[in-house]
């Protein structure tokens, strides 16, 4: 996830030549397939950071609603570098115009907000507003360090976002790394995807960055009930959390945090 | 730019009930037509903070090479919310095809980065690699709180990028604010075309966060030698650097930054 590099360090201790460390970016096409078809059909092409590609293949298509069974997947494949290809059994239903309206509804989430919300609330099958996970402001104090004590790509590069579920007890369970936020989060949901744990009804998000629509969205679709940013939330990230019944934590810090939404889930 | 909305803040002095801002994101569709002609076509959505739509659209649309000449442009419509038109003359050339070729194969740039490189390079009509703009190391170290003292949302939420350029004396020029990192460089270069000032041959930008191989290839287009993040660079986007000739600084700061690329710009 790496990339060594010679560069200028201007106004350190004195001006000098060094070796760093840059978090590799690249691009990766995904693609799908059935099992009795040749031909396959490019979905999306995203900037990640190599590595758990088919995680990533397998969360974008989850959270954007292309595939809801992990029962329906036959292989996941990456024979060419940049590209993966997800063979699908030929029972799921979908053709190219269904994978354009799902790509243009919800990643990039139609020509109004409400309308949206509104979609994604249709797709996403879990009743988060059910959830009674509950967590302790003092655990949620933690988990950024608890995090940063795990992200050694960071740590190197100071250059790579983070997805990271926790316990209510603050215990790491899983965590991604990508320059793209919400390549980290769907290579966190596809791999929670493929081991059938969903939904993550007792597992808290800790995002590294802001709070986006499209993190929020993705952290519907897996049904997770608390998501916690280091960073600012957007308003129609608050907006979305309010519909899905996500408690949505910005800003937080080892002593202190924002809460947007669904308040008695901290305690 | 700004919503207001009725938080919790725990651990702060109290926990309180509180009035807070949050930076406004929504998506923009983005759809072009010419002029004779009464079908849309849409290239983009994209999630945005609404505000210079018209600006973001252009930009949007030169960097990605569909449109080149300002001259092109009939009008920018902007009927309904959160959509808005750029109607072209008859004689420019693009059709469907070209719009999404254009779409994949720049902003999300082809399966391989160095095939992505090179269509950017092909596409860019500015030579930055013979642009002799110098600037002094302590004028960058200047321009993060430069900015910072103009960036009224930011100030207010926490929760927005910016892009801004500058003149090699530190002077701010102009600078734009957006949830999305990419959108606030559309919508500083849309600016800057629709006034006939590309390329930025004299200017330094300065982008909030971190630069992506995106950010640089937007750049890149606009004909800005010299790049300043106050985040990390990503290692594509410091390969784009490098074969456009453009200077690029990371993690900025009052008194220190890194160089990754042609440091003789740097006095």
């Amino acid at each position: 996830m790496i990339k060594r590099k010679h560069i200028r360090r201007i106004g350190w201790d004195a001006d000098e030549s060094i070796q760093d460390s840059l978090a590799i970016e690249e691009p990766l096409e995904i693609s799908v397939k059935k099992e009795s078809e040749i031909d396959t059909t490019k979905v999306s092409v995203t900037m990640r950071t190599p590595g758990q590609d088919g995680f990533l293949a397998l969360g974008f298509l989850f959270t954007e609603g292309i595939l809801n069974d992990f029962a329906d997947v036959v292989s996941i494949g990456e024979f060419v570098e940049n590209e993966v290809l997800i063979t699908l059994k030929d029972t799921i239903e979908f053709n190219d115009s269904q994978l354009d309206r799902n790509f243009y509804t919800t990643s990039s989430c139609g020509v109004c907000g409400k309308a949206s919300i509104d979609a994604i609330r249709t797709i996403s099958s879990f009743d988060i507003d059910n959830f009674d996970l509950r967590v302790k402001k003092e655990v949620l104090y933690q988990l950024p360090q608890a995090l940063l004590n795990h992200q050694t790509t960071f740590n190197e590069t100071g250059g790579i976002h983070a997805a990271a579920l926790f316990t209510n007890q603050g215990e790491l369970i899983s965590y991604q790394e990508d320059v793209g936020r919400h390549n980290a989060l769907d290579k966190l949901i596809g791999e929670a995807f493929s081991q059938g744990e969903l939904p993550l009804h007792d597992k808290i998000l800790l995002l590294s960055g802001r709070a986006s629509f499209e993190l929020l969205q993705k952290a519907g679709m897996a049904g997770i009930p608390i998501v916690a940013s280091v960073g600012a939330p957007s308003s129609l990230a608050v907006e979305l959390a309010e519909e899905q019944g996500i408690t949505l934590a910005g800003f937080l810090k080892k002593d202190r945090f924002n809460l947007y939404s669904r308040f008695e889930r901290v305690l």
